[in-house]
């Protein structure tokens, strides 16, 4: 590509009309000069080919994606994959590094999932020439794109409104053992746990339908449960069932689900697909909760494949109320600044979208609570333990206690040892997380 | 964990009965000992708490991940992600690293595509505590799992009887301009590769249903010119529309693609979803096709995510009868090696399940022929040029002149160069590719 080619693939960003264009930002490595590469890039994205041999003509000013502003241009002094660049024709030395925000006309392919992560993360993006590490950083929308998204139903204020929860943040459990519990046994120890004050309690995400506990009965008896627990407390009460299956088998069984109780669903997101979800929203009259999956295979190089927060942002559109994602545990691979960011992108403003709840996860206990609030910087969220809850000494109705009362301590500006001196339960779980 | 415990999580797989099992193996680095490494990662995939508090019960020989095989345990120099292990604890110096088989009992979730993804590349495994990198490398079936999938309607052989090309490689192409061109002038240079001799003409995966090439005008005037040069050609020709869109249209747009004289169709595997294509693939009447999208994301890096050649098997079981993946071109980053294995997932014996159609995309023109066949070693594959048909200095029926003309080089042993002398179209081929 020459130069005069080459300014067809760069805009200035104020001559465009922003309500046609999609905003994304990369950050790429290259083994050639950041501007030729930034234009490769846009090409492989859009119209690679923008005329016929022998006709004049040009796509490019309404189908190409468009450099806007490539920024911290550097080199480093070697690749971030020596592999890939090796395989690129790289010989050693220093390589390119950037980050590019491109301009991208969404019409050229609407307002579907599938084919806006084929433009934004496909063949032309990972296999673009010269590029030997690339990844997405963010995604910005215009607000007639967005229009075509219905987002959460309920969000977070719905969610408080049918839990009756406003003043703290939601106590969430993944029912254990997850995988082999019979489902009567299974909803016992949720009923437990909500008699001990959990508010959501919720399959783990292998617990799905399968021949040791059918979606069926499982959501029939906890339904019952919840139902009985709710009137025993005096506090509404809800159970997540996880729907996740073949696509053709969603919506018959969130009916089914909901029909025996279940008060929300959830998700394998991205195994299952955020397009088939999209679709399920236009049906679900519960909450749809997700679960990551699959995308840790994206997002965890932090100099490849995707930044977890797109994947936020996007399932949000496609109608989660409540977002998983890797939290603050080491296991969890997630540096602090990206649970920050994902909490964003489920709660900052998006078009007419509801805030969607973020659940940042992993091996939560009581003793979550503090570092959680601080973080965050916000009660809406939720902690979702599991073996922090079922696992507890005293069992699910303790593990539950134990929540409330590392709770109490953070509003009571008290430290958790402290306050656990007149609170068993907490000084349990204390005691078991130190493998007492 | 204690020893004892552990155990629960390993296997002698001789002992096992395998047509209750699948088979996957990890790459892993670890901060921990291999052997509880391997035992956390299986509890992670399977039942991590294996019995409730309080009682005498054990999960975990019917639903336990179990590991099967710790092979080339060694020691390496620094973790291949020092981010991510610094992230884990790690303080620098050596950390470990294996291979582990694992045998997954999978009735612990039955036999759909989103839970099979969610247990062997979900939070489990990519979040298993202690491992620093891990790499899905393989996954094989016992029958009584693959008995569930239907696999190619078509394969191979199929799509040789429909096109009636038997002694040879198919000759593909990737319609460009591809964003942009209307589809009358679309449908033109298509017609014009089909009588080049190319047999099938295809959408490039960013060309979807769009307002400036709906497919509804874009598979009828396809349709029609693809029935005129079959008169015209006495040789079968195809075009594949590419059907990617929000899953609840994909059985509309199939059928309308159909009706209008599309012969196949095309999707972009991961960003619809493989269980959507699955379900699709009940109602498929015509051969279906996948574009690689997305999972360049998983299996670029060679530490990290998925190799492709899993997702190649889940394609084929999903239903595709050919399967487009990363080539031999250098921006495809994928080792030769890989290319070889994913070649082999498409045909190599699955059950009863028929063989798809490799196809090793990237930057192809006639001059790729020699290279593909000798390094896959059979007729059985598809070469897919994009501007290496449509942007050739005669237009498209020089270009896929062009492709057989390369084909009859290595058929009679004859350099392409030396061919060339006496055939125009690919000595025009040649030179546009020097830059001439």
């Amino acid at each position: 590509m020459n130069k005069t080619d080459m300014q067809g693939f760069f805009a200035d960003l104020s001559t465009l009309d922003k309500e046609k264009y999609i905003l994304v930002d990369y950050y790429f490595e290259s083994l050639a000069e950041p501007y030729e590469t930034a234009t490769h890039l846009c090409e492989e994205m859009s119209t690679i080919q923008w005329h016929r041999v022998g006709i004049e003509e040009d796509f490019r000013p309404e189908f190409g994606a468009k450099a806007v502003a490539l920024t911290n241009v550097r080199k480093i002094d070697q690749p971030s994959s020596p592999f890939l660049a090796r395989h690129m024709g790289w010989k050693g030395g220093s390589v390119h590094a950037c980050e590019v925000k491109i301009a991208y006309p969404y019409m050229n392919f609407g307002t579907d999932i599938p084919n806006l992560l084929t433009a934004f993360c496909g063949e032309g993006v990972m296999h673009a020439p010269s590029i030997c590490a690339i990844r997405w950083l963010d995604i910005q929308f215009p607000e007639s794109f967005l229009n075509a998204f219905q987002g959460p139903q309920f969000g977070v204020q719905g969610l408080r409104e049918l839990l009756d929860v406003y003043e703290r943040p939601f106590f969430f459990g993944v029912i254990k053992p997850n995988i082999g519990l019979q489902p009567k046994d299974y909803a016992q120890i949720a009923y437990e746990a909500w008699l001990g004050g959990l508010d959501v309690a919720m399959d783990d995400e292998l617990v799905a339908d399968a021949y040791w506990s059918r979606l069926e009965e499982r959501s029939m008896l906890l339904g019952e449960l919840r139902r009985k627990a709710e009137a025993q407390t005096g506090k509404k009460k809800m159970f997540q069932a996880n729907i996740t299956a073949e696509v053709d088998r969603l919506a018959e069984l969130h009916d089914l689900a909901v029909a025996n109780g279940a008060n929300a669903v959830m998700l394998n997101s991205m195994t299952t697909g955020l397009s088939a979800v999209r679709v399920l929203r236009k049906r679900a009259t519960v909450p749809l909760v997700s679960h990551f999956d699959l995308y840790g295979a994206m997002t965890q190089i932090p100099f490849h494949g995707v930044r977890e927060k797109v994947f936020i942002k996007l399932q949000r559109m496609a109608g989660f109320d409540a977002i998983l994602f890797s939290g603050f545990d080491a296991r969890m691979k997630s540096s602090r600044e990206d649970v920050l960011e994902n909490t964003k992108a489920c709660l900052e403003p998006l078009g007419n979208l509801k805030p969607a709840l973020p659940i940042p996860a992993g091996s939560q206990w009581a003793g979550s609570l503090p570092e959680l609030y601080q973080a965050l910087g916000t009660i809406d969220f939720a902690i979702v333990p599991g073996r922090g809850v079922f696992e507890h000494p005293q069992g699910p109705e303790g593990g539950a206690r134990s929540l409330h009362q590392g709770w109490e301590a953070v509003m009571q500006r008290v430290p958790l040892e402290q306050y656990a001196l007149s609170h068993e339960e907490l000084r349990l779980a204390i005691a078991a997380r130190k493998g007492g």
